[in-house]
């Protein structure tokens, strides 16, 4: 079936890829010129504005918008100008799911459709297939239904269960409920990867200590001693560990697999700073977890973690030693590396 | 090769099995009687006695134990006791890996070996393969290579990778160290364990309040308000929810798996009480983490949570209560269901 | 100076009275007649209706409202409705800061002034007096001085410090911006009180435990063995130790202090069940700190553990157990007394 | 009464001279003769070795030991061979109480009794008083009972309590139990304060990010969006906000006094580079609270926090960042001022 893709990045550009192998019709547009081009010479129908874009869609229309979530809202709002009746706005962006819950009931006036799907398979997506958490009115997801099955890995990337009462699950894409519900499961979803990963990386980050019975250590008031440096005496080649881990561990898992390939090439990941970005969708899912009541503390130091590396926690930190010198008069150790 | 099991519950009936499925030659002894009969039936040799047990090995005589963390260290000291040099002592069990080191100095004075070997994969072991985390010293090490090859998944359990420089880790044993090295291994692997699993628990306990909105809040200064019950509309299936992730999602793994099956089977987890027991593993990372300096927030967290569920927070929740009632006045609410 | 008072509860009435004892004229109103009544008696100008408690007042007029956070809004509105330009509304509950901006610009279009008083002291407050955090326009600010000065503890509360540059903080109550700013000051103030208090309690809930060793501990794999119990021997007499560190130790404070007399009068606390209620703006502290992205693990872990008290760990906890048991046939041990 | 006290150190040298203040006798000993002088030149009875110290002491012999954690267990048993049956050893400084536990299962043998003795009351000690937490044989606590009564605050340092059944408690000193007793209630101590001195560390980092929304923020998929800036547009004067709340609010103490007297001189903090130390009780509260299996997410928070700041998160922190990479091919930003 046609779809139009409006945001060619490293996601959309791919979903329209595997559209066009699946012989979808897709119209693309984006602001980067060369980004379409780029499109429209593996065989999508390219366009060169907003206006040219729409009007290439036949209706009831379907635009994809794949954008940044500081934006997806604005450019929704000028799509819907263009658009009438029966015509569905599909958000598959990491926006927040309360936009999409607004937008739902702002274009539910004009009898457009929203649809919010979030979307998960980052890069790897266009040979794996996306995992889709798709929200809206049951007759636009209906419609997309070819979109999503193309889109989603199909049957075949985890091992099958029994499908009765699944719906879709099992081929790697489900309608999660009204506009908005999507987005809020793909929220979630995103606030577990961040707990998962974090669990990983303070594991790890044990096991690179295990030696620390070795190395010299101060003997001073503020430096607590290493009780019994003989049970620190261990050398772990931690890619060697990542790798064992995906042969049969309980921990085996996709995000392992990635660590164990990027360990392998890179075992003190001298590459990377240790600033880790947050992009919207944990904090989103904490404040889901406050408002709702419900405890998320595993969630919550895996998005604080992030924040400190940041840089956000040195004024607490000044405070504390701060506090420190004034009742102990203790004199603050100069940082690692300063 | 032969091989001595000591110990045949869940975990360590289910090696014999696998051992003997390859061809290798099992002797086996439990305390339980019926235990040995049934794997006799099965092949194996079985023996009344600790004493028959060893005599029935040929030397070098390898010694696997398969016991609780409590009985191991007692049981190793008493075959160690019908040992003699060259002979090896493996320990499988989740022991803490302090005593594996500790083991090793004191028989290395015998000429005896100790290996411990931290084993994941719980009850689908047999069919799926054991992730073997092995310390000890080379030659043992190496002798057991048979043993290990066969425990181990092989190299189809995950996708595969370049295998230089990972020696055996693709095919899911790895020779992490001496002696306490194998279980600082797997130590470390369970506290992660403990992370992952909260991760996604605390997630799905988000999902499922996603329809808060719609239940009646008591209005009083004790109850925090909802503060836009509009965004909390969703009725979330969590069961096709965790199915649907378990195909082409970042957060993919094995316990996914596993909870997608759970919940298909009891949505409402009825039939668990929600007192989570822990075994001693995420204990001893945490403190492995605090004698390192090493910061494991989320680990921290996932273990505190089993202590809560254990009912270990109640007297510092009634202390919390306490300070309120004394500087505000404020009057506890009854507990639900109390 | 006249000051009209609305919502008689624990603070509003306390509040009425300690401005009486320094001449101040009050009109009060409240929707229980009784409550009116107590302080009638007691020398204030009692009213019976929103309107007679409005027509009371001298212009300009100075309405403090001391009503649940769940209520102020609707009614802020309605006495708005009934007030002119230049008269002064004063929120000194606990409402989130979010609607003291709004008001505050809703109101400036018909000007009048919105001030909102963030207010500490709980049922001691009469005494002592009440720590105030101020925000608003300076005008409005500067001619509601006497009452702030009356209800703020002066200079005596606490060791005196040099003043210059500190403006009336020394004697408990400050100016700390535009609207909104007083209501965020106290939302920040009662976010680290959550965690001073989860502080206190974790301690003591380990000094509790500090006989442990002397405890039957089961022997199974289900249940983590106490390695040294010669360590855990200490029957410690906790109202004893809350009130040796009220003198003299760094962790001497006002909240100690009434920890020390609750324990005194009942060190088991038998009285308390331990759910532990929050009123909101432990949440809204959680929520800043997540959109500013400022770490906050401290205060989080003391917000979620109340969450926990409250039973909302439930299905998480239950949903780990089901994956224990799916991945290693790990029987729930039931709940003590369950 | 006579006292022997070997370590002067800014604890040590300020006890001798609080002890001198109130008639008793110091014989006093430290590896740096300057120390010795200082003291001496007050009135103390300097010795220049070991053996000369102890041989100044009276039978029986009261030795103070007030030396860093990592080389009191080596002077206690150097000071031990050079005593008798009925001497005393008391270990005031922050050693691990199991150390107390063994050396006074050690030296009863000899016929020598060990007191431990947590300290708290820093720099300010001296004028303000100690507040001790003792552990040990009674006779011997008895013995020493002038002693501790001098170095404590005495009656007035706080509200007076009715006293009957909290012993010396409400004038600063307390016998907590047997040997190891006292510096287990001092190791909680420090814990709960770790846990108290972050409450207010990450409050007042809250507070002064509360102009962000003013802030240029990035419009990118790595910066996750500020929704409501307009909520942020506060310019909090902090040391006044401390000040404030040290009158009449519920979060007073003394860490708050410290703390505005701190931010009242260098509101930014510019002397301190946030890197926090921690000398060991925090680590072993952790530990204790894990072996008794008490929850303590607080306390571990506050911990973990001190390691971040230490610099230990940077390799999970790049672990995590290589995962983004791999799994969404997300490029770290720089950190701040790199």
């Amino acid at each position: 079936m046609q779809i139009g893709m409006m945001g060619l990045g490293r996601m959309g550009a791919n979903m329209v890829r595997r559209l066009m192998r699946a012989g979808h019709e897709c119209v693309v547009y984006d602001i980067n010129p060369a980004s379409v081009e780029a499109l429209t010479s593996e065989g999508a129908l390219g366009t060169a504005s907003m206006e040219e874009f729409i009007g290439k869609l036949t209706k009831p229309r379907s635009v994809w918008l794949m954008l940044p979530a500081a934006t997806t809202g604005k450019i929704a709002d000028q799509v819907a100008e263009l658009l009438e009746a029966d015509d569905i706005i599909i958000d598959g962006g990491n926006s927040h799911y309360h936009d999409a819950v607004d937008q739902a009931a702002k274009l539910k006036a004009k009898g457009i459709c929203f649809v919010d799907v979030g979307t998960s398979g980052g890069v790897w997506g266009l040979e794996r297939g996306y995992c889709l958490m798709i929200g809206g009115p049951d007759e636009a997801v209906r419609h997309l239904d070819p979109i999503f099955a193309t889109l989603a890995p199909g049957g075949d990337a985890a091992a099958p269960v029994p499908e009765e009462g699944l719906g879709t699950a099992p081929r790697g894409y489900l309608h999660c409920g009204p506009s908005g519900a999507g987005h809020f499961v793909k929220m979630v979803h995103n606030g577990i990867e961040y707990g998962v990963m974090a669990a990983y990386a303070e594991g790890m980050n044990i096991l690179k200590a295990a030696n620390s019975g070795k190395e010299h250590r101060d003997i001073d008031a503020e430096t607590s001693p290493l009780q019994q440096p003989q049970y620190y005496q261990f050398d772990i080649d931690i890619a060697a560990v990542a790798e064992v881990w995906r042969h049969g561990s309980v921990i085996g898992s996709w995000l392992l697999d990635l660590t164990a390939g990027v360990l392998k090439n890179d075992p003190s990941l001298t590459q990377f700073g240790g600033r880790v970005s947050d992009s919207g969708e944990g904090r989103w899912t904490l404040k889901a977890a406050i408002d709702t009541g419900v405890p998320a503390p595993v969630l919550a130091a895996s998005l604080f973690d992030r924040f400190s590396s940041q840089g956000e926690s040195e004024f607490a930190d000044k405070l504390i030693s701060a506090m420190r010198y004034a009742f102990g008069g203790h004199v603050e150790k100069p940082k690692a590396g300063a």
